[in-house]
């Protein structure tokens, strides 16, 4: 099966990274870029065919590893 | 209109944090996953109300400085 999790900051934590970003677009000539926001995205295949089971695996990843719980934000997806 | 875009390592390029990733769930007790590849997602607020044209304007965005084109692919989605 193949897991796709995307991270993100909480949207109440400053996120660096989409203000450098959107600093640059604006300077590049994009004035009408608003709300910059930049997140991790992990893809990788796991073994196993049932699809809660291996949803609450990864969300246990996510917790254990993958993300930051105080101040980020995940979401998972298994197909 | 809100974009986003997906921004991964080519894939022959060497994900060195993927690898990163990979041994430490390995090592935490995951010895199911494999092919671990991280990338970047980033989303925005964008003017305008033509969809082809605001992907258009994302697509040059990339071009021009969120993606590196030699070792990276980007996936781009407006709504």
């Amino acid at each position: 099966m193949k897991a796709t999790v995307q991270i993100f900051l909480k949207p109440g934590v400053l996120d660096v990274q989409g203000k450098a970003v959107e600093a640059s677009l604006h300077g590049l000539g994009w004035p009408g870029v608003r709300e910059v926001r930049v997140g991790r995205t992990i893809t990788f295949d796991l073994d196993g065919a049932d699809k809660a089971a291996a949803e609450a695996e990864v969300k246990a990843m996510c917790d254990k590893l993958l993300a930051n719980n105080v101040i980020e934000t995940y979401r998972v997806e298994v197909e």
